[in-house]
């Protein structure tokens, strides 16, 4: 269901032709809520190539807020990122805005957020895309029956129809999502798929809030974000200011704590809508939704092109966290160890060669004081090799690197993969 | 001839076990002037996890320095960094220069610089290096037929065993290598070698001085530096002060910008060392050598481990040559364009959003100005694309990248490599 979990929201998904496969590759999102109860936040690629879509959404956001209302809908297309296109390529988000905005009866343009994935520098095909519009709108009445109700409502927890688990939540990730058949969130989260393998979705159930995501991406994923499109929604109430606050909090432990390839993308977008119609500001939102934001960070980094290793690096010990991040960033843009971890090579040798290219200034550490295990094993000590590296089992898709510093209290984890001759051979084989 | 083609420098290379394969792993150049007129510098890698030699060499060289003095000999061997080793791999790397200090009768230990190149954290096999050591410093003497005059020369220029060209230059580089048996220089240029398919030289003749040099590197080829071991030997006329002076310059323009794979070593040396025995100090000292250094540069890229394209990134009309540079380093270290020039792909969009990546206060440009060619086909102007793709050419070896950002007058050009299959088999499969 994801981004229709909460209650307020309709979402839809349709095959326009944009995608050469057939498949679906256009998808719509909309805040059935009253727009006095609704909130949004975003967070934008900081590439500065920005796509179009990127430009317009940010634009529209910014309006909106200024107005004191928030967005209403999201538009999303795969099978072109609108990016590197100039002027044309505005106009093309703007009517797309526009397009939306007249078949969902909103009242301005600014409303409508849009958002694109593909190849960039390619014009959008908006005949196509327009068509894939309209038909998505009238797909949305099929999801319904989970409206929001008229007024305020502070009732108990809308109905749970999965397990509860790990004190109230309720989180689904990879494996559990609906047939794409079955609702139109599953729908929607199928057609901005690129290179993935499979929709990714996450959705949370506590103290009567719900929050459902939906995400793409697979390659480019890389801090500030990756490449990747991402909806979630909420049933809280919550203000623009706590939308946007919660967001950036949630954005900055969970999407930017993923760097599959170092590669940052010119269309990243995260939208958060609030609907309000829990009539409930849960206490701990930030939390709930990093939660969710986590879950679909780590399907992102579980489907990144090519890889056969997920690699969590933890740098503990850290002067400050800052620090920390900066040096498992280090090693997790290291080629070398990269590919070192594909061919099951616990190289110690070159997790510290990249960690030693961070400056003392931003990570403070003496180099021998510097452990490293791998996979449990502690297989440097102090800055040089200890124990039997052939204990190391990598053998399985679940890499731990944990490197301790020595240096202070801070700690950071970073999730990345390795590098793949598939990973080569998607990238140099299509172009994206 | 490499390091022995100025005169006052004897050489050799041999096979000393250190190596599984069983070819030449321990080199030792000597400067055989006297100690009164000779000179040193070098540049050592900026890693904080320094290996065993880099640290010895570092204090050796300032502690001769600091006595008015210069070191008068290098140690190399392949077969083991020496990197991660703690306590006792500093004791290894002092041994060996003791070892050659009394081989070779000089004053003090400091005399003698040290290099290593191998896996890291793995222990020397000491018995085997030192063996190496003796058996090199007894082959030295097959190389004395151009020793230095004894004292003060300042006739006309050496013996020009090359074709003269581009004004008087002789430089030479792969392919005019001589056979490995045929002098010291070529034994030693060989048995620093490791993933290398070739032995790199190079050597230039201007004035009446003579420059000559040996490099090895194939992987971790970065800024700052690379994985790499150089030793260019000079029978110019320099201060220690002109030397280091001559030699940061020279690495600045030349190895710091050569970026095979964004991975910085922890062994990384270049040393300079000059005889005096030409009795001429040249006036463009610094050009010169930074021309034996290029060479030697473009060797190392060409034979990056695995790269199927030579790529050069240029980026015209930055604001700053420092900025222009961070534009062309961040190209070179996108694993998508790396891997799209692989396939042949001549995807622009690539080149933008790395160029993206760089903040506007290290690289200040408008996004909506930049333009890009490849191999001299216009791909994209003022940001988007333009003309016709198909018409580049990428299926031979060179890609020249052009990035014009039309926001200053400075350039600079870095040389880099794409991603291959065989990159990735190479460091998966092997330890280094």
């Amino acid at each position: 269901m994801s981004v229709t979990f909460p209650k307020g929201f309709q979402a839809a998904g349709v095959a326009a032709g944009l995608k050469a496969s057939g498949k679906r590759d256009v998808a719509v999102v909309v805040n059935t809520a009253d727009p006095d109860r609704i909130a949004a936040g975003a967070v934008f690629t900081s590439n500065r190539f920005q796509a179009a879509p990127v430009q317009w959404s940010r634009r529209a956001l910014a309006s909106r807020r200024a107005a004191g209302a928030a967005p209403r809908a999201v538009v999303l297309n795969s099978g072109g990122a609108n990016a590197c296109t100039g002027q044309p390529g505005c106009r093309d988000s703007a009517r797309t805005a526009a397009a939306a905005r007249a078949l969902l009866g909103l009242a301005v343009d600014e409303d409508v957020l849009v958002c694109s994935t593909g190849l960039i520098g390619e014009p959008l095909p908006m005949d196509k895309l327009l068509a894939g519009v309209a038909a998505a709108v009238a797909e949305l009445g099929e999801g319904r029956e989970r409206q929001c109700p008229p007024g305020p409502d502070r009732a108990g927890p809308a109905d749970s129809d999965g397990a509860a688990e790990d004190g109230g939540h309720t989180t689904f990730g990879r494996g559990q999502v609906a047939p794409a058949d079955s609702d139109g969130g599953a729908r929607a989260a199928e057609a901005i798929l690129t290179t993935d393998t499979h929709a990714k979705t996450a959705r949370c159930e506590v103290g009567g809030v719900r929050i459902g995501g939906m995400a793409k991406g697979a390659g480019m994923l890389a801090p500030g974000l990756a490449t990747m499109l991402v909806v979630v929604t909420t049933d809280a109430v919550l203000t623009n200011e706590q939308a946007q606050q919660a967001l950036d909090q949630a954005v900055e432990l969970t999407f930017n704590r993923i760097d599959s390839d170092g590669c940052m993308s010119t269309n990243d977008t995260v939208i958060l809508m609030s609907s309000g119609c829990s009539g409930v500001t849960p206490p701990n939102f930030t939390a709930d939704l990093a939660r969710v934001c986590h879950d679909l960070a780590m399907q992102l980094i579980g489907d990144a092109e090519g890889a056969s290793h997920d690699i969590s690096i933890e740098v503990r010990r850290a002067a400050s966290e800052p620090g920390a991040l900066e040096v498992a960033r280090a090693i997790s843009r290291s080629n070398l160890f990269k590919t070192a971890i594909f061919g099951n090579d616990p190289n110690w040798g070159r997790v510290l060669s990249a960690a030693g290219t961070v400056p003392p200034s931003v990570a403070p550490y003496d180099p021998d004081q510097v452990d490293v295990s791998i996979n449990g094993v502690l297989v440097c000590r102090g800055g040089q090799g200890c124990g039997d590296r052939d204990l190391v089992d990598l053998s399985g898709r679940r890499v731990e690197v944990v490197v301790d510093l020595a240096a202070g209290q801070a700690a950071a984890t970073l999730h990345t993969n390795d590098l793949t001759h598939d990973y080569v051979h998607e990238n140099s084989a299509y172009s994206t």
